[in-house]
């Protein structure tokens, strides 16, 4: 271990210089003009695996964007196998959106990275790759691995799914280890063990046969003001979500897990950069980081109806639309929550209206037991450069791929990142700092070694 | 007026021919891509007024599209002088909407013209005309003329309001007859005396400063729900408008009004035409027909939050709007009841979100007593081709610059139509029955008689 620590200091640039490098290749998933982009960034990614001496390397097809795969297998039987999951695809950038600087055009300034991608998700898929380029220069490494690195997390990993599905005895593993998110601060290390599952829905609110003018209001219930009495009832005034059996499948958890959670609630500061003065809201007798992570929630992504545009118009119009999404906690399913608010919502449309609630998608919560050996290696890999104790995090959000690792492979998905609450992940001059870059390296070579013991 | 019903019958195919002529130019007043062509429309019109006996003819500009003036002002100073009221321009209009035959190839086909602009409202320009024609032909007028013929109509008639501040001298008269609505049916004509004003409105909610990923649900009030509640609490369960001191100001209407208002109520057809088989909604203790002419409502005419396009975006709007109308009916003041939604809504806006609510545009309800000379002379002029007695009706919907009549120049408002229900104004195949359209010129050149008695 100490020689691939002395690896990882003595290339220190050389790593910076190739992250840059990918760095300037524009992969946004989402849009079909960076088609050939993405494809070369994967071919840069598949090339980097190679030289630093990954096995089976491969740039696979999907029905989208393609999936870069490479191991090294030779730990030995009795060594544990490692996923490594990110991805090389990046959210869409440009100048107007507020950039000081072209954001595929890389620069270090201020002791940090500023690119599209900086943190989300290349800088933090290299910290994987380097501290396995250190373990293999200098004698191999401690576990067995599978890099996994896919081209469409931006935009729904809908393709992944199908390839995990079709290659599950390709990706067999012990652990899932997956960086994509942050740490609390520069001094506090997060350690997610938990994701969100999630189902999103379409409720539709219909009642005239066309749009009327609205002279004839009076004698019709407006599609529009029913759908908000529909939603209004959505919620108890205590915050809780008014649906029956909602909550009934939720696990309790510890009055230890919650202390533990707790560690890193949300602060003050926290809250008023996003929120300003306003007061919270929420769920009665929950923490802000409890109503976050677990406890289930039920939110409005959506609404449409009418004409909302510029100027005025004195329509009634004939349907009402609300975009319904559920964050869900362990045990409960995304198809039964489904079931439950559909039954909820039909069961308070008033006889003056039409309401159809469609399903949308749906990603199962996550979780692994913080006492797991891959938690506990993670906590220990931690320590070589920060004082701070690891804190135990759930997250708020969702990766529904996360899931399908845990539902189709059945393996505890451990997310270790090393972005900074300033990386700006989806925003104009996203950034990650040098100096966690290195820091990510070196906890990952420690990590595998923790976890070969 | 024997000699002005003969002419009339002797022309029938000559006033025809006439207004085929005005509907082959597409006047569409909402798109300046028909600047031109509302120009050559309004020409037209003047040209036609010149040829029919007018005096003073001009086409006037105005910030828009211009004006067509004309008046015969003989018939004596003990006589009344009658104001004129239509427009030239028209509702867009394309065959992909389903029209079929082009909407500015005016055709007869089946007794019936069709063609943008048909009934709304050349067709019933031209009955203005031609009957005066009729009259000017045969010995000059009973009563003294003006006509205004706006070109905004369908785009607001911002225009046509500046033109009245600044023409109280030229448009002074003792009546204002307007030709832009219709009957009940073919065998029931219709004498609206009385239209809803109307104040719109824009309530905009908001929450955190920039929208925020959804993951973060459960410590925020999401603006998009919020708004629904603020709207789910704006009416009471009996239907009624839940707004501190809404109907303070509203007219009592006596019961013989009511009694005459509902001889026009709705059939169980007008709904199933428009709302199938739901049941109807509105506020207790009034009929449809009630709560659509002698009643104020509250609608919501659009709302707007977060993502509620193609697809699905887990995203928390930092801002969700809606706009809001109230129809009034006198006394009501459309910046009183602005006022008192405001502060209701403010009132209502829980201490989690901000609400800003922006005044958009305002138009004071009118009515003119039933047993005015005018209307009494309406009712007389109906009887020359019709049975059934007119039927009195208040408009649901709102023609401003009919308050604008009525506060700048105080003038009693009468509106009578000849189009019928199928007549199609803003749809496709607009369409004029040439029966309607002969009894309509017969029909005004007896009214004049009246009003002259």
């Amino acid at each position: 271990m100490k020689d691939a620590l002395a690896y990882t200091a003595a290339n220190r640039e050389k790593f910076l210089n190739e992250l840059l490098a990918w760095l300037s290749i524009p992969s946004v998933s989402t849009d079909q003009a960076f088609k050939d982009d993405c494809q070369r960034a994967a071919e840069w990614c598949a090339d980097n695996m190679r030289a630093m001496g990954l096995e089976n390397v491969a740039v696979l097809p999907t029905g989208g964007h393609p999936v870069v795969y490479g191991d090294w297998l030779h730990a030995g039987a009795d060594k544990p196998t490692v996923l490594v999951y990110g991805h090389y695809d990046v959210q869409p950038a440009v100048m107007e959106d507020g950039w000081t600087h072209p954001p595929f055009e890389p620069i270090v300034r201020d002791g940090k990275i500023y690119a599209r991608g900086a943190t989300d998700d290349k800088g933090l898929v290299m910290c994987q790759l380097k501290a396995m380029e250190a373990l293999l220069a200098t004698g191999g490494a401690p576990v067995n691995v599978k890099y996994l690195i896919e081209g469409e997390e931006e935009s729904g990993s809908q393709n992944l799914q199908r390839f995990i599905s079709n290659n599950l005895d390709k990706l067999k593993a012990d652990i899932c280890l997956i960086s994509d998110t942050g740490m609390k601060s520069a001094s506090e290390p997060l350690l997610i063990y938990g994701l969100r599952g999630l189902v999103t829905m379409e409720l539709t609110v219909s009642g005239p046969k066309h749009d009327l003018h609205s002279g004839i209001g009076g004698i019709l219930h407006n599609p529009a003001q029913a759908l908000c009495e529909i939603i209004a009832k959505l919620h108890n005034p205590d915050g809780s979500v008014n649906v029956a059996g909602f909550y009934d499948d939720v696990q309790p958890v510890s009055d230890e897990e919650r202390a533990m959670l707790n560690l890193s609630n949300y602060s003050r500061q926290d809250w008023e950069e996003r929120m300003g003065d306003l007061p919270e809201w929420g769920e009665a007798g929950y923490t802000m980081i409890e109503r976050t992570s677990i406890r289930p929630t039920l939110e409005i992504n959506g609404i449409a109806g009418g004409y909302a545009g510029e100027g005025f118009k004195t329509v009634i119009g004939a349907t009402a639309r609300a975009k319904i999404s559920c964050r869900l906690v362990p045990n409960q399913d995304p198809f039964k929550i489904f079931e439950l608010v559909k039954a909820e919502i039909e069961r308070i449309t008033p006889p003056t209206v039409r309401s159809t609630i469609k399903l949308h998608d749906t990603g199962y919560p996550a979780i692994t037991p913080t006492d797991h050996p891959a938690a506990r290696a993670a906590v220990e890999a931690f320590k070589y450069h920060w004082e701070t104790p690891a804190l135990f995090a759930r997250m708020g959000g969702s990766i529904p791929v996360v899931a399908e690792f845990q539902k189709q492979l059945n393996l505890p998905v451990i997310l270790m990142g090393f972005g900074l609450p300033d990386s700006a992940a989806h925003g104009p001059d996203e950034s990650f700092h040098v100096e966690m870059y290195d820091k990510g390296i070196d906890t990952l070579v420690v990590y595998f070694h923790e976890l070969a013991k």
